[in-house]
């Protein structure tokens, strides 16, 4: 069985509704992944998540072998068991962490040593040694270990960067098969960067495009440049990529920037956004946020979002929630985090129905006015 | 309908099995009471209290007439409709809380006057005012303000309480009744007092037994006193206690001290250990307390309590509530919490099946000595 199989293309844009088959079973695209870094989707159960309707999970390379670390982790047999998930999981390599986290770094040719975030211990990870972690995870999917370039980047230094991601891509690909993880079901990503220079972006599609690897993401997106900036970006690499692949477009987004980038051909979408901004009281609706601190919703009895079918929107007004949120009570955030992520997870379930259906430009037409975005 | 019904008294000790019959529903006694002070159980939702099978839920008058304030809870139509909880509700008067949490008070024979502990805005609560609140809520079983003695505490000070306490209660039955709160179905308690001293505490029960109110409660326990004088105030009082009349023991307490008291012949409980110490990371089980954050743990794939059948125990490991704990994610606490409840609330259930089957005494000996029980 092929890891990606096409149900339909849209005729009018290049949205495509696809089938990601993993070990762990299949998962309808597009997809949004809820993002639980260090083996939780914050606030939420695993069996929220099914409830939810969750067909994957991300977590994070980086965080796990810092805490709890490998040896808990293959002592329960893998991620999945750990944490009592058994639907797909994609993990990150940690490659950003290190960048974003770390106090103190030390990048070469060979991998990148760093002091931990947690106790300031130094660790050293390599392609190699992100891919036997992720073996032991046990992942579905697996991403290499890359250099995300920041934003802005000079020129010379986003060359480098695309060329040490292609080089650590080569090196990955090599000892994801020597050890085999393919055999095992588990996939390999690769990861376009090249800040945001055309050349440099479609330099690093090309040299990854020759590794063949089982699915193409698109990184060093969503880190400071524009909205216009990132779809740029996107416009230049996506056509680039094989058909009959999936494409991950990395840590986006918003809900009108996901409804845009199927739009274009994306498949696969990860963000933290539902549950930080759960977090902090800010919900999802097809006509913006609700932002629920506000005084407006201080006798305000209605759902957080009327059009909403989640247990929240059905048992909780806007006015316990604000409540809860006021007296900082922990149900608030679990409340505002599961209909957010449910709000995700249904607008791909309605973006994969619009698909099926052939009125994709209408659904998108009509999304991007409600939602009073920048995109429409 | 009488609010309370007799189904069957142990022959050996005085358990005894009844149903209270409230205007949101029946609850089948004796019975545990979560606690939502703040009209939520901390990180737990009104679903998760439905599936753990919770009859009841208990709330605070004080800390609701602070926040959120009666105007929304009226507004709102009440506790019930405001937390989105259709079942028997009980509220504290406040009256303990207006001693512990407020910096500033002015106790008088009217009332107490205080200050919030939110804002330092003043406030008066007389027992009146407080059976008014109480009707706003909507609460299903009122409980009167009470002066509750601290420990230790001089005889004379203790005395005055206990006359406070019963010419209180005198004013709150009166305006129970006068402001039609009887005929909505709601049911009032009143409160003995009395300190360490029997006398005290006998007197406090029969000029309280004078006012019939529709239930009792034992107050100002657990106040720092030893458990051997809690069970001994106990002792003196709950005999004194009409047979058709349910029997409250506010705030107790550990599960071995439950166990004891249904024993001796209460009914009701609260107590807000199971959430609290959910949230340190302590959990139980039938042979005491797990400590999660335990180096013990880190590789114990087995549940938290291997006898128990709640969705925490069947879906998740030691090892990774552990993980959860040390790195301060919120799924810790609430899968904590969740198994926590469910262990008191299904305790209710094993005390309530015991006492039907006629085996009590022998439930109450097994579970004290697995306990490894002082009480035993």
């Amino acid at each position: 069985m092929s890891f990606y199989t096409s149900i339909k293309k849209d005729l009018n844009t290049k949205a495509r509704r696809g089938v990601v088959h993993t070990a762990h079973g299949d998962i309808q695209s597009p997809f949004f992944m809820p993002v639980g870094t260090k083996a939780t989707v914050k606030t939420l159960s695993q069996q929220d998540l099914h409830q939810i309707g969750a067909e994957i999970e991300l977590s994070n390379t980086y965080h796990l072998y810092i805490r709890p670390g490998m040896e808990i982790i293959e002592a329960a047999g893998g991620l999945h068991k750990f944490m009592g998930w058994n639907k797909p999981i994609l993990t990150d390599s940690g490659g950003y962490q290190v960048f974003s986290l770390s106090d103190w770094r030390k990048l070469t040719d060979d991998g990148v040593e760093f002091k931990s975030h947690v106790d300031g211990s130094r660790h050293f990870l390599s392609p190699e040694g992100v891919m036997d972690i992720q073996r032991s995870l046990g992942s579905d999917m697996v991403m290499p270990l890359d250099e995300c370039s920041p934003h802005p980047c000079e020129y010379n230094d986003a060359l480098g960067a695309v060329n040490r991601t292609s080089a650590w891509a080569r090196r990955t690909k090599e000892h994801f098969y020597k050890t085999g993880m393919h055999e095992r079901g588990q996939r390999l990503f690769s990861i376009v960067q090249g800040s945001a220079y055309k050349d440099l972006r479609e330099r690093s599609a090309r040299e990854l495009l020759e590794l063949d690897t089982d699915g193409y993401a698109i990184g060093g997106v969503s880190v400071g440049e524009t909205v216009r900036e990132m779809f740029e970006v996107l416009g230049w690499v996506v056509d680039m990529l094989p058909e009959e692949k999936p494409r991950y477009f990395m840590g986006i987004g918003m809900p009108d920037q996901i409804v845009k980038a199927v739009g274009m051909g994306i498949d696969m979408f990860d963000t933290v956004v539902p549950t930080r901004y759960g977090r902090y009281g800010t919900c999802f609706t097809d006509k913006g946020v609700v932002v629920i601190r506000n005084g407006a919703f201080k006798m305000d009895f209605t759902p957080l979002d009327p059009e909403c079918d989640c247990f929240v929107c059905k048992n909780y007004s806007r006015a316990y929630i604000r409540h809860l949120f006021n007296t900082s009570e922990v149900l608030g955030l679990h409340l505002a985090a599961y209909h957010n992520v449910y709000y995700y997870v249904k607008l791909m379930r309605r973006i994969r129905e619009a698909i099926d259906q052939g009125r994709y430009p209408e659904f998108q037409d009509n999304f991007l006015r409600a939602y009073s975005s920048d995109l429409a």
